[in-house]
């Protein structure tokens, strides 16, 4: 009998709003439904599968702690975090558990401050701009890389 | 008979210790003092005025969604997230209300790093260095603009 | 029996075709209406109003000469000049008189040369994006300044 | 009965050496192992895959202009010319038509001039860091937005 | 007989986990042990230490305008708010306490975005890369200061 | 009977000293033998031709003005203005007339300060470094572009 | 009886494509149509006029090599290659014939890095944001310089 | 009988107020009094001095277009327009006389944009922060210069 | 019996015109004449030497794949390749064979941007402005290395 | 018996001028009075202390290579050589001596080239701002790792 | 009977090359020769002077912290220590001592690492491209100050 | 008979200490070993070879005075000093001697300040990388040019 892998889903600022905000951006979606979408393709990769959305960096650092020692995967849409968390990075660096990063939007489209990222250099690999599928092609990708 | 529009006021980190704080910088005046003098203006404009100041973006953040479809102005003096949050402007973004930018004193003559601001494009107007003042010219704006 | 104060009131170049230029941006008052509602609030505040409005850097120049040890405040919208005229900001330094900064439009959502002011950092403050009420709230942060 | 939808693979340079190149970045499956796999899986989704692989940029112009109103949607691994060719973002703008850009390995990780990719502001989304099975999520995406 | 002095130490995000985080660079110490010795020290030298960690900036902000008025100098290892957080500065500008910024590791051999910090222009004096050991001086310097 | 096009054609400062300046950059003719010949050309294509050359920047700015719903087309050599002259950019803005921007020389072979225009990215084109035929060329362009 | 002049027009990358990319920015006419009004107007020159496209770097060297001593004037759109072809400005340094650059569209309303060209400080001139007939200003003016 | 030589001195914006003007940086001396004792050092070098002080930037201009042929050397202190004006600049190339910049205040110790000139580099010298004296040092240098 | 050592001698854009282009900065020498040289000096040192130059960057890249496993050193001249091409730097870290970089004039007495190299932090050492020379001490240097 | 561990104390240019110097930041006392100190400390723990100032770069290089293999710790203040000495850094990394950087001044208070340091990232540890206390506290620190 | 004044003058290195060293910049008169000059000049204003050249920094350094409190004023060419010694800057900051910076030919003109002064923000005044007679115009200045 | 050629050879601080630091970049060889190398090989070429280290940037600059005028070629390891030091530039335009600049380790393989040297502009040629073989290939260049 094998052993499931935790693999922890993370949400940054603002994406608890998905669905309500500049849909023409992100979409029509709630987080809600992206992740009970999320959930069933976790169980059929069994997977026991965590979701974290916070407005609040310490939040997210306080859940990276804990996930110490007890979660295998972290897949991370940082948000605005992305740009300006030192502390977040320095988190995932503590816990040293590996992570995908995900963007809902191509950021690459949007300002010039979002063209940096404090995660993505210690990370596994970054995607954006797919919305939501997204985070299933991280998770299978998680996946992959646990079962290597 | 005319509805009333509503106002919300945010000032953000250590705004709290005004008139203890840097007073050659800041003036004597508390925050409590400035509100009241802002509500009595508020009224006489027919204004519902809320107000909130914190010292965590978190809150902040979690106000301005409240504030989703309820509010239909903002004043906000963001103090030292001006320069630093991402998380707010993406939060200002998602709301969508239109905002006013408000600094008691003048960045210009302050630090370089305090001459850049996440918000101030996003803004309808900015005020900076009119003291508590500026809130007042904002309400007032903020009243003609609505009005239009 | 008190002192009238003595307000300059200073338009930069191209401001002369408010109304005609670009409506979408600045509106469609002209200047006239706007300093003659300028001119209404100056009575009802006690205070003398001079407006000079030019296209030519010297002539604003010679004006605040003139306006030294006669002239108590001024409200100045340098338009382009904000962004390239040292020589308007050593005139303002020369006759030492306190100024405030106003721009009709939020100058902070258009071109990156106009996010620098070099008259900012000695002006008393800085009013923006609040259309042709910015001078009023200007005046009336001068009186409130002028009768500390 | 529907349409088959035509994607086409790109491979920009060196990729052709792929499983003897740096394999602890880039790993040890030939391109040819990866473009098998991806073809089993565009059979599943009834899309007709082609395939290009060239150390030449003008390869890959002409390739993307013969593509015109012939491929609906494109997934490119640019490879160093993601950061140096301005000619094959050319040609992409010119053909119109969507892509997604793959990267195997986290450039994030790599030199800071591979931090700045000519063409993933124009792309649909971005994948590093995922290895080939990049490619299959590109796949699986561009199915999803042809079918929307 | 003589009044004991109060210094507060904060330590920032992340801190709590101290032993657990990369041992390489930070060593094998948790910071109870830490505290537990800077305690011992603190009574020799008649001084009363209260410490807080905390991975919300917040929480930290409060703290400093708690100490306003009763404490005599702060101790302060502001790891990753060190580089992004203006707030944390302004708070200590606004209760203006002598402070001592502490680092473990030497951050000038650690990534660019380290090399900045929003406390030292303004701190007493910062000590780096002395591991625990860093605290203990910056108490004897604190007790130094406080008894000139 | 078709109606004639006006075209102004402007010259900014020093242009007055053509065929006297650095003739090894700038050739001997002077600026009336180019308006001449300038004028035989509008002649041949039935436009009214007016040129103004100023070294004033407030004369080129108030001849704009003059020009607002008068004027079809303008060529314009903004010289040193080129470099400098927000006001002359704003005033272009304002009139909202279509413009070539002509240079005399090759700005490009010159100080890298001549390297930015602040109008070329709000002109309909630009040619330099083709000498005074650079002002034919604009006026044929401008003639093709107004009978499109 | 005097000698014709040879002219060799040279069209980059994409420029095959013509009539079919982005007619909003390049126009709705083909490469073909371009070249054959400026035979026409070659003829008129009495100028021998050869014309190359090419979407490869190394074609348009190999043709600069061919031309030297062989042809007496250059015109070269060199469209993407403007802004990253060192060796482009090589061969053109190599061959030591005088060019013109020329752009159908005003490059200086477009992306930040088409503001940079490797060849326009080693043209003779430069033209850009006139379409087509660009070209044949260019053309005009290879006749007046080489009759000098 | 030795013919005297002609030397233009030129003085720049706000150098009119000159005695009024920040008396801690700029000394209480008139420009009066400079120029009078200006020239009676000119007078016992057997010197004509002609004196013009412009706020306008275009008649400093007009004035160096005169000085074509009938002026030796010219001392201009720029002040503002030091740091703005090319026009300045290519009227000095323009008439192509030699000239020292002469600066009363030390710009080096003011702010930073002040520490680019558009003249210094095709000026003969650069004096700086001694004062009135610094005129007369230029003029000796001039005298010296001229009888090489 | 010693195996004989084998050599790449790879020339990048326009070195196939040495001798007649700018023979004041590379020399009148054809570059046969310098590969026949080259290869008296190869054979003297027991050495295979083969040559290749290319205007084409697929050709050089695709010979450095060729070379794969069968050339034992690289002695590269990349001309204008130097400055821009990341497909070149990735065939050589492919491809991991030791190269000695050359080029025939002093490249840091000529323009900014031929100040950086895409290939000299990745090549046993650089060699420039030595002309012709400088490939045999390169030779000279590949043999020493590869006997040691 | 134990070893005595061997301890150079360096001082760069100007240190000899303490309590000379700036007294306002650099204290009255006199590096004399600061070795003897410094001296007393060593014998307290059992260290042999060396101590040497110079003004010039080359002999404290001298004194670091006469060090090889017969000091095992350096406190180094190397005041203005911080920020301009490669040669200094070279030395350090030549003898490979581990050394705390020491500042008497808070370096972050001041010039902004003060904020670069050629030594810091090869340190163990930097101390600032602490006066003379700072060498005694990297004495300490220097025997504490010496004994870990 | 009054006191003489004491002037130090100081030249950095290479200046013992004058009138060998690339006399087209910097004339042919030896050092020797412009200091006997100036010594004449300095009896005729009653004041002592000294004079040291040297090539080495902490010789100037040292002759710097020797004149502290014997020497009223400093006449200092640093030559290439200009742009490269903060240690020369801090000896005029350690001995407080007024001086004048004095370049014979005019840096404005040369590389762009000679825009750069560390010592003209802390000196009265600079100097530059007069000759041999800028350091008369400094004796002359130093001369008008002490006597103030 | 022919005249013998002079060459000096001159190495900058820490090279003394080769073969003692840092092996692994700089070989274990010691500089007595590469100048005896030398000598042999100046034999060989009849050249007179002259050799001087030194850590001290005023005996490099002595050094090169003292050759004006008597050595025909320099060849110079500047080390350290390649990167800070003006007055050696200076040195070597004062005597005017061709030179060549060496470097043993390939010094873009380093440190980003260790990427600018202020001698490469006005050298013959740079070597770097190839070990004490980079003297041996500068010494047989210098003969080549010297012989030309």
């Amino acid at each position: 009998m094998t052993t499931k892998f935790n693999v922890l889903v993370m949400n940054g600022p603002n994406l608890n709003m998905l669905g309500k905000r500049e849909p023409e951006i992100y979409g029509s979606q709630s987080l809600a439904d992206i992740i009970t979408k999320l959930e069933v393709k976790a169980e059929s990769l069994n997977i026991n599968l965590q979701h974290l959305q916070s407005n609040a960096e310490h939040e997210l650092i306080d859940a990276l702690h804990q996930a110490h020692n007890k979660v295998d995967f972290i897949i991370i849409n940082p948000a605005a975090f992305t740009h300006t968390s030192v502390a977040l990075r320095d988190a995932l660096l503590t816990v040293n558990i590996p992570f995908i990063e995900v963007h809902l939007s191509n950021v690459h489209k949007r300002e010039e401050f979002r063209q940096h990222s404090y995660l993505s250099d210690i990370a596994e690999g970054v995607i954006c701009g797919l919305g939501a599928k997204g985070y299933e092609y991280a998770l299978d990708s998680a996946n992959q890389i646990l079962n290597k």
